[in-house]
């Protein structure tokens, strides 16, 4: 039987479309599987612990696959890191139990969201941030992101509907580094553009456009047009998957 | 006699043909004329500090033009700031004296050059900075760059011809901040490729490829070909210009 591989992966995803391969597009699924497969000299399936978004970065996505390769792990991490476009790099390459799976098996996935507040910006920093250059009021929304620490129906955060709509929310959370608004959200699991409604809702609460209380009328009546607007996807990271 | 204003720019160099106007390229020169030809409704030539070369960063690129315009300095920079691409950056507009010229009156210039001594990187320096993953002998960098500070000759770390090739380098020396090494120089000019010049030098010697005895033969023969490679342009980033 093949050998599992876990990789840990981190990219920049401002010039992909997102994690999952599609054809004629440059993703990062694809740019992986394509130098596994000049490696192994075969087609190999890579299966992502989830699939971001175009545009939305990582710092530890975490996948897995099976081959049999001749190779140790740290050559197999440095031959990928050659291969690989700069933009993507893999942090770590480990030999795990057959049965692990990235997907199946992660029990929580940790984003952050950051905000840059400040009438000015460096352009070294507007891949990674969304600018908001007018005043917000930091502290209700502090006090709005703990109320998404929940187990509900987050469909009224999502623009899809789904089937088993109810995720366990176990952190949520805004903290302030200088200019930088830093919103972590740590869940069992996230439906489409939850974070980014959830981190428009709260940039509406902190530009005083919105009531606080507005959240748990949203989680009552289900309603995505009560949530404010989707956060563009590049002030978005899916920092680490927990297993 | 029309306004004279003075710029303070910041820019990521990744996707600009360099500063100069080129035709049919974008350049930072190109993209600031015509946001402000937009502003004034007429062409604008601006003059900047110095031109950079294609893939170079900017924290502080000055740059003056003349014009008549009817709004305040903060207007000019909010307005400038919404029509300039994200990679472009006006950190100030000031009204300055008729005479002022950003490049005649510039006593010197200061670059910073980065790069990044680890085996992994990650994907969201590696636009900033040269990533050399090999050890690096620092001490032997630290004391070779220390002779570059002198008023010489720079013909043998340029890979162009000047007819007035001396410069005089007040500040050249390394630091080290975590794995990053960082090279700063001060000087009142800047021969083509000096910076680059000298940092591929001091990589030689780093990796113990070259003796630092060799820089000083290199001031006295002016010969190109006895210096390192010319280092790639994303590491280098114009910090500021001293008047």
């Amino acid at each position: 039987m093949a050998q599992n591989y876990k990789l840990v992966l981190s990219f920049d995803g401002t010039d992909f479309h997102g994690w999952q391969r599609q054809p004629n597009r440059r993703t990062v699924q694809g740019v992986v599987e394509d130098s596994l497969a000049k490696i192994a000299q075969k087609k190999i399936h890579v299966i992502g612990a989830g699939r971001t978004d175009a545009g939305v970065h990582a710092q530890g996505q975490v996948a897995h696959f099976r081959a049999n390769l001749q190779i140790k792990e740290e050559e197999l991490l440095r031959a990928l890191n050659a291969i690989l476009p700069d933009e993507a790099r893999v942090i770590s390459v480990e030999k795990v139990h057959p049965d692990f799976h990235a997907r199946k098996m992660a029990l929580s996935k940790t984003y952050q969201y950051r905000i840059f507040n400040s009438p000015s910006i460096s352009p070294f920093l507007i891949r990674y941030v969304y600018h908001w250059s007018s005043p917000l009021q930091l502290e209700w929304m502090e006090k709005a992101a703990l109320l998404f620490v929940r187990e509900a129906d987050f469909s009224g955060f999502s623009s899809n509907r789904f089937l088993q709509p109810v995720r366990k929310v176990q952190k949520s959370q805004i903290k302030k580094n200088g200019p930088v608004i830093i919103y972590t959200i740590e869940a069992n699991g996230f439906l489409r553009y939850m974070v980014r409604t959830i981190v428009g809702t709260l940039l509406e609460i902190g530009k005083g456009k919105m009531a606080p209380e507005r959240i748990e009328e949203i989680f009552k009546k289900k309603n995505r047009f009560l949530a404010g607007p989707t956060a563009p996807a590049k002030g978005l990271c899916l920092m680490k998957v927990n297993y």
